[in-house]
């Protein structure tokens, strides 16, 4: 059995509208694993102004994006506040949001992110948000690139190299086509710099269950092939046109394109796997690799905020809703207020 | 391609064995979700004394777990300590040590669990630690029980109803078979009490890669059958045998199994599926429900470590590393420290 193929649909009016006619006929939806409810929640007074949803693995990394992007699109707290996790109480995501913006960790692997995606749209649903667009921002081993390397993927493909997010409902397989949208992935790419010292390249994401075995490592627990095997596969991947391995594109590819939802993946590279198994990198390297993604994604966000005039690119720095007028002057106060005795 | 279906092979000196020659090989592995690495940090010393692996989904949870045994076993801290979440800067696991006791999340779905168990396998065997068992204590659908049952797993079976974990290694299916310790499963069982005010059973668990149309519910953001449909299949489940649904079961039983490690999973239902798919429980129910499964495994320690004569069973009551001779006059000199002015 295989899902609708057709291009992704767009919504006549731009709202998110659900493929399951059962949702409107519920009193309420509990959004179990974000610990918010269209019965308990005003979501359209939440989340009404939505328009871009980011995404990645980490918790900590999502709430640096979020003060990341509050800079950069210059958005602003009210005087007194900061940014709280949404869905603390649900323990297990974590989501903050910044005006347009939701930043949001997945976790790892393709049912984390899977359980997310359904409550995520289903978020917008309820919040009547319209066209949004949304973004993994993330980390993947390389196929013969630099590591560090900026990777936004035009495919996802299974570990039987078959573009198809394929689950088993009611004990019968179904494939879901994990389609990404290639105009948004060509638009990313012309926003990255010939300045920076780094490559960003279009390429096939190969989407795995597991991190050891299936994405050929012979360092796991248990190895089931040779070295020589493992580089002819990885080999194999490479002249497919295949320049990343992660663990939750094609969940992402497959769920958002159902849903009539643009989206795109952009990874850094953190090792090449022609080259070694293990991430040698230290964990300054590593994060500073991380921003990558998240620089490209933030000037998406700004140039399209840009263009609807709703860009505030004036008194930038933020800091918990305190408005600077001069950055050296309140750094000044609060030495001597700390120094006060 | 099948692995091989023996009965879990016991190690004759009871230490943890890796089915991998590379790793001996190799100059330095590095635990790279769990942050911690062979040559970085002496594995022996700080995990050689180590007995129990207990894993659950939230990191919260496993911190919350981790001083509830430190007060079942009478675990002393040293004076001025606490317990500190050794893969913190991980950002991705979380774990903690209670003497022979590791309290470790997972995430969610077999992806999550896989990486974290190839890794703390590793863990076990650079650490040489000697017939480690491990538990999960997670929650879980369940089929036909009251919420708040307790089921001890003798079984896990994948989407297709078969017992094992099937994983695309460099572009072919295996199968591990997903076998936990009926022996163990057991033992659990009668340490159950007929005094609790909720059933504890022994049954099949069915391991899903997806929480809404991968376990039948038709509430997620896409629903591809019918409530009939749904209910046709939740009744074959139950004639099967099958007591509980849940994300990580198949990993778990599989990838313990093959490294010859016992393992037992034990979960609390949150939701009888023949009667609803939304969680409807209260935070607080939930809660105490999730206690239920911890109160089995702490028996089984318990129980162990009194047969080594390992257990402490004085001076109850932790606080980061204070030795309390009275509660009542602690609490009065923490009151009266708190008011002074």
């Amino acid at each position: 059995m295989s899902m609708s193929d057709e291009e992704r649909d767009e919504y006549p009016d731009g709202m998110v509208r659900l493929r399951n006619p059962n949702i409107e006929l519920m009193d309420q939806d509990i959004l179990y694993h974000l610990a918010l409810g269209s019965g308990s929640h005003d979501l359209p007074v939440m989340f009404g102004d939505v328009k871009f949803v980011c995404m990645g693995g980490i918790p900590k990394r999502m709430e640096q994006f979020a003060f990341y992007i509050m800079d950069e699109i210059g958005h602003k707290l009210p005087s007194g506040t900061t940014l709280v996790d949404i869905s603390q109480y649900s323990y297990r995501y974590s989501m903050y949001k910044v005006g347009p913006v939701l930043s949001i960790s997945h976790g790892m692997g393709i049912p984390s992110i899977g359980i997310l995606l359904h409550e995520v749209i289903k978020l917008m649903y309820h919040s009547k948000v319209r066209d949004p667009v949304f973004f993994r921002i993330g980390t993947c081993g390389g196929i013969g690139l630099e590591p560090g390397t900026v990777v936004i993927s035009d495919e996802a493909v299974d570990g039987l190299l078959r573009p198809v997010l394929e689950q088993a409902h009611l004990g019968k397989l179904v494939q879901k086509p994990a389609k990404l949208d290639k105009k948004l992935a060509r638009e990313l790419l012309s926003l990255s710099s010939p300045d920076e010292p780094y490559d960003t390249v279009l390429g096939k994401t190969f989407c795995t269950d597991d991190f050891y075995e299936g994405q050929a490592r012979i360092d796991g627990a248990f190895c089931s092939f040779s070295e020589t095997d493992k580089m002819e596969f990885l080999n194999k991947l490479s002249k497919m046109g295949v320049s990343n391995i992660e663990m939750e594109s094609l969940s992402f590819a497959a769920l958002t394109h159902q849903a009539g939802i643009k989206s795109a993946v952009v990874c850094n590279t953190i090792v090449d796997r022609l080259k070694s198994d293990q991430v040698l990198a230290s964990k300054e390297i590593l994060e500073e690799w991380q921003l990558r993604p998240q620089k490209i994604v933030a000037r998406y966000i700004k140039r399209y905020l840009s263009n609807k005039g709703r860009l505030s690119l004036e008194n930038h720095g933020h800091g918990g809703g305190f408005y600077v007028k001069s950055p050296r002057r309140m750094k000044l106060v609060q030495q001597e207020s700390e120094t006060y005795d």
